[in-house]
């Protein structure tokens, strides 16, 4: 196993070279150890880069072809191995702590490794690696979230219920209407994590420290080794690119935030006040000490998990913020990025969990939009378009005929003809002659909901024509997806497969 | 002028009606105030947003002829005066202020503008109308910037000088590949820029206040009217879309932070200590104090700027995280955002203005590659293909020899054979017959930097390469950029044009 | 009016002297036009700056005593002439618009002004003379809010309604106490602002450009001329300081959050649902198209500011990370931070009208105690401190009781005693003696609320002490606010009238 | 161990009583296991919060005497267990993993605990406890930083340099008055932890879930129990205080902003081409593949963490913008919070052993100061005080003086007396007669250094009464520091005594 020169170096790379003295006690228990605690990110991913590296340098000829079968048993060992290893930060980051343990395994043949390429370049490797795959997982499961909103919106295209702006009464409308608020955003969730996942998934690899090599090295048998779709080109900005993970994280809170609209509302909607909905005994929390509590956990972990994510935006975009060269633009993205897709793709299974068991209290739902004035602008419409007033005069009618309903205790739906025209003497001081029958389908919430055929609006044969485009429109983002899956995980077995042919083991 | 009911309603809409006073004093100096600020932005989108409206409900028979005659010349009075026209918040917003100045105009014929559509609507259309011309005028700003990138990378194929990682010398490279590295990421860029102007040219028009409306409202004429290439579909998801100004300034944020990294280094270039390039006079500000001062200032604005924005992305994303239904997702981005991108666009321009001029010092900066030690990962490398060493081995060695020159003075390009030979016993106790023929191809910086023939590397055909197909690239942008600014612009002058013939003043 | 030498310099500062050129359009279209926008902020402040250096100067021998009277009657003939000064970005920035125009009154004689001292320390006493002002009037009107939530605390100590954690019943309690929970944090705030006051109230005069002057520049003199209460010692400290505009926005927001809080909540009780309180028709809005509406607009504003100002503080400690002496740690803050300190004062004082005014639904909140479970916790202490059940095990009895209450539609104020002991049967296998007796006092909200004696609790003995110290605390703070103020506007005073008797005008 | 009623509740908190089924996958593979990775942080302050707790209920004879014993003892036995304890989230939080533990010990004895106090409790100042032994680390490590700065510092009195703004040359300075610029900072640092601090020190034990108890609860024990210096009066202002965390994370921010200024300039000065200072090479890092590297990692560190960190500010306040009630605000701060600290107080040790080993290149910063310019103001102020010309004429003089050195070749110290005459003829048309020896101070550094004896400048003396000064302030907030920190320990210590002898066990 050894090599014709078994040199002992020192386990601290550089030691004895540039570096007079080992690492600095206050750099280990900083830097080094945060460094360390990156390998539940990077280790695969940084193994897949290595094979391949090994393998191109072999098949070029840099390394002979004894070390290259020495060298590609010890990294498949390493592969295998690796899962349960104990950083130490003695040795430096991850990368170094996987030299180390080759080294140990190998002896100096394991020195081979390190030609032609950079610590950078594995480490961001691994990266990608990790980070193409969790995007993958995260749009799996919008797309499954999308698909559960799209069914409850399927159900309710008769359950009525009053939508509202500042939490207010607006208009009557359909749950299914309303659900559809948050479906849509996630097309646009798509575009931007398609676009950005095609900005992940470009190789990096064999662009030497910042501008190539003079080894022959094949960047294109890297690319198809790692399964990347194709090539970061020029090797200065394939090194950094500090652009990308604030693209990702934007893209990902930008998501987040439109499930938390949904999320506070229906937070609210559970309170024994608006009584909408009930939640799941399973999807709640009991309090330790108020033994009525039903605590709507999932809302609260969704709203907390949007709001912290929402300042990594900031921190992504501060890290990026220096002279190119300097490492810091990643050594705080490689953990937290994937966290935070991870931890977001968790929250829209957790919320994907409640909208399928969603359980609205219809009936509650109906008594509310009839006890308040969500018909108000049916009632100026109506009385604009049969008596020509212009619409602020019917407005403005409507208003203070609202405002007397209030004060007297008559619901929305119990507004007679007669207050309208009293308000409309009041305000114009004429008397138009309204009748009973004049307002009356604009008393009806199934009425007024039936009369909102702009595309888009809530009449049923609206929605369904959105619910059906919408559904087209996810069975072609989740083809997309798979396809993508699909490349990277058969390049990968691929790569496992050729490198221990390579290494005869095979 | 006058139609034929002229109730003198108060101007503070809605008071009489359904509230019972005028604005408060508390409120009218904040967030009315606030509002009212945002005129410079709006006042011309809304009046192209409330023509459409008008212009629909007329064909569509909402608003009756004479009134629809009416109401079209008031407005499009208004379009033409209302640039100076002061803003009172004793009425409320922008909208508010053209409703009270139409209405000072027209009389109560001014009240059919608001049939079947909330203020909301109007403010939208007006931003967004904004928005598109801004980010029309950043992106070609930002294909100017990399065209004169490719310009300068395109004389710089030779002009030899140490690449660099945490501001150490790192490798000898050419200007023109470095220059690249700043390049590369515009396209980035332009794909997020793409993106979220597609997201922002969607129009929302005809949505009706949340679920579409009773009145007979055509969205295809709308959104033909005002030049959008497509319909946000879904009602209540095109109201709010709390996501795309997290977008577009997380994508103006990535941007900055690109051209930051450069602007860093070109300040950093030009100090004394460096002197590689000297700054235009006219881009430079002196000091007040001090007289010997050619202060970088346009370094420090883009720096600074790009400091401020990244907080944005925070900003915009916590305002969208509340309640769907509450305008607070937009009442502060509706000036924030695209004060965001022209002041963006503008520090393009003035770094553009620098990039063309750029005066490198070619003679300082071969010194200062002589000077360093940026070929010690060639002097490796040819002891790995030349010895047989492994290349940690190798790289202990040339480590060891740097150390050595640093301590006696001897420059990277002075470094001869036998220094590198006694570092190898040193480190491997054997002694390799290493002669300065070896060694010499790892000295000359020139010929280190042709051997970078990588894809994406420095040597001048990998170079010129990069150079051709980016500026194909960019001409592919731009050629896009301005079909889609003509769309806009040729659709709003045949607004205004229709809008004269249906007055009758045409 | 002129001085022996009158040389007719460009009026761009530096151009002919160290630089050969104006400057460029780039650069005054971005860096000078952001400069100038920074005038009403700047401009008062940078006058006084500008008078205490020339009378220092004038009193140190260094300006001759004939220039001396020319320069101040130029300084005060500006400081009564500037308010509506156009800024011409070819200047500069503000300073130097000043200068320009200083130089036009009173010819060469102006250039004595810029003796020892660089813009930057000019454009810095400006800036904290501006936001010394700012803060005390946002703790002003912190302090009145503060008051206004004690006297409604004091008027609802016997107005009962449900205390609520996650938006779900939680207790009995009183508004009174519930008040208070937004009246506590604002001492905090004010630790936070009356510490980050005397770090803004530090003079930085006299510092030089960087270490000081070789002219006898008087610090003590300037700092009482201008009226701060102490220095900033180190010079180069003195100068740019990026962490105190982190420190105030951050307590800016802080406390923002704070009153966000209650914002959402008075919102949430405004809605037809809860119908908790009725916002006063002059703090609400019309909507334009539903008549119906009085939207509760101060809260979306309120929770709009807050939202965008929690991305400010990390925009300025972006802006802060980066070498010392660059100086856009400042540029993007001289207008920025003032702003959003004065909109967050007016934001308070939207919000203390909305408190002043606040008229709570006594009924409906008492109706909405009695419907929940919120007197769930008293009945489960009665269980263990009557029956001796541990407390998980009374949870879990009266957890059982409220599930089954509410599928038979009890309210909470109606559990009678045998639910309770069928439930404890079935959780314990065990059947204690509860009678109606027992249980009584668990049921009535105002026995439940009075029995929260502990300190801070709700019951009214409490709360009356919790108001008494908290008035006490506020006036408290009131006279420092005063005092610091008074300490400020008299020195300013000061200052004006002996420059007119150094200059011979009085 | 087991008490007279030995129920067999299920495990899950609150199953069978108020839920009727156990936790979903969905809620435990997100927020309960986002929940229960709070452990490190959590686990030994609630010890001491559920110790303090049970006793105080047992002294008030809430809690059984017999049951008590059995409760202390199982208590005592978790707190020495437990630090190993695996978490399941199946149980939900870090809490009800404590419970279901102790119910394992004990049985149902172990629901005594829950009695008058929620989870939230509990967690809190599990929580506080931790952050303020957090904030006594920081505060401590922050003090020695300090430290080191002033001993350099007063190392450095005579050692020349250019000081800077905009990384160009300002004036000749001395190395300890730079240093200085670092050290004031960290008192205005001290002064906002101080605070800080105070409010985390605050006990909210003993507040009920929101309002109080009806339970004999006595507040002020559990205080002293916990060793807080005073109580968080207002029960439901004790459970939230969303304000706290987004004051300590910006005071940790604002820190660390200081300490990354001088930590880029550090990096900067080894460069190359500024070669003013070597960093130890046990505080650098190898590259891996280029041999000549000593990269500055530690400065790329503390980059990266600022940068990181400054995101967090707008998360803290983002989490705490939501309803009170919420407990969205602490989720996502209880870990979050003390890592930052932690990992800020390491950085700050990181750059003291750097600072405590700084290297100066005295001759090279001499032969800078030298080359350059930065004797221009004093040549400046030379001619004005010399020879009456007014400042910015002096300063147009020698800016051209400078312009025609530079195109000469002639440094700064080599500027003759004719150079300027000439120069002030062009400027003024007129000839002053200057002499050699009318220049000479303006051009030796020492001298010019010396002349700086403004307060708070760079003459060795004043240079001198700072350090001592701040020595001093440095001394006395040590001693808060320790102060502070024994008061918590000696509380703790005396709980696990008191705890022992209640339990009988001592």
């Amino acid at each position: 196993m050894k090599n014709h020169l078994d040199v002992p170096l020192p386990d601290y790379y550089g030691q004895g070279g540039r570096l007079g003295k080992p690492a600095a006690r206050e750099l280990k228990e900083s830097a080094y150890a945060h460094d360390c605690s990156q390998a539940p990110v990077l280790l695969e991913g940084i193994s897949y880069a290595d094979l391949a590296h090994a393998m191109m340098l072999i098949r070029q000829g840099v390394i002979p072809p004894e070390e290259g079968v020495t060298l590609l048993r010890g990294l498949l060992d390493l592969h295998d191995s690796q899962r349960n290893m104990e950083m130490d930060p003695s040795f430096g980051d991850v990368y170094n702590n996987r030299e180390a343990a080759l080294k140990k395994m190998i002896g100096s043949t394991a020195g081979w490794l390190h030609a032609g390429r950079p610590r950078r370049e594995a480490v961001n490797i691994g990266y990608l690696i990790h980070v193409r795959r969790d995007l993958i997982d995260l749009m799996r499961s919008l797309i499954t979230l999308a698909s559960a909103l799209a069914d409850q919106a399927s159900r309710h295209a008769a359950t009525f219920m009053p939508d509202q702006t500042y939490l207010h009464h607006a208009h009557p409308t359909s749950l299914g209407h309303y659900i559809l608020t948050y479906l849509y955003p996630i097309f646009r969730d798509l575009d931007r994590l398609k676009t950005g996942y095609l900005h992940v998934d470009m190789c990096p690899a064999g662009s030497g420290s910042v501008n190539g090599s003079r080894l022959p090295v094949d960047r294109n048998m890297l690319r198809e080794y790692l399964g990347f779709h194709d090539m970061a080109v020029h090797t200065r900005d394939a090194m950094w690119q500090p652009d990308v993970p604030i693209e990702i994280i934007s893209a990902v809170v930008a998501m987040m935030v439109n499930v938390n609209r949904f999320s506070e509302e229906l937070q609210l909607w559970s309170t024994l006040e608006y009584n909408m909905v009930d939640l799941p005994d399973e999807f709640c929390r009991a309090s330790v000490i108020m033994p009525q509590k039903k605590n709507p956990y999932p809302m609260t972990y969704i709203r907390g998990l949007t709001g912290f994510l929402l300042g990594l935006t900031a921190s992504f975009a501060a890290v990026g913020k220096t002279h190119s060269g300097n490492p810091d633009s990643r050594t705080f993205v490689y953990a937290e990025l994937p966290e935070a897709i991870t931890k977001s793709a968790a929250a829209l299974r957790l919320f994907t969990g409640i909208i399928a068991q969603l359980n609205p209290n219809t009936e509650r739902m109906l008594e509310l939009v009839r006890a308040g004035y969500a018909n108000a602008t049916d009632l100026a419409d109506v009385l604009m378009t049969g008596f020509k007033f212009d619409y602020r005069t019917a407005h403005q009618i409507i208003g203070l005929t609202v405002r007397k309903a209030i004060e007297t205790g008559i619901p929305g739906s119990g507004i007679e003809a007669s207050l309208v025209r009293s308000s409309a003497v009041e305000v114009t001081g004429q008397d138009p002659d309204i009748r009973p029958e004049d307002i009356q389908p604009a008393t009806d919430p199934a009425a007024i909901v039936n009369s909102r055929k702009t595309i888009g609006g809530a009449n049923p044969d609206r929605l369904a024509e959105m619910i059906a485009s919408s559904t087209a429109r996810l069975r072609e983002a989740r083809d997309w997806v798979e396809q993508a899956s699909e490349r990277n995980t058969s390049a990968l077995a691929n790569l496992l497969e050729q490198a221990r042919i390579m290494a005869r083991l095979q």
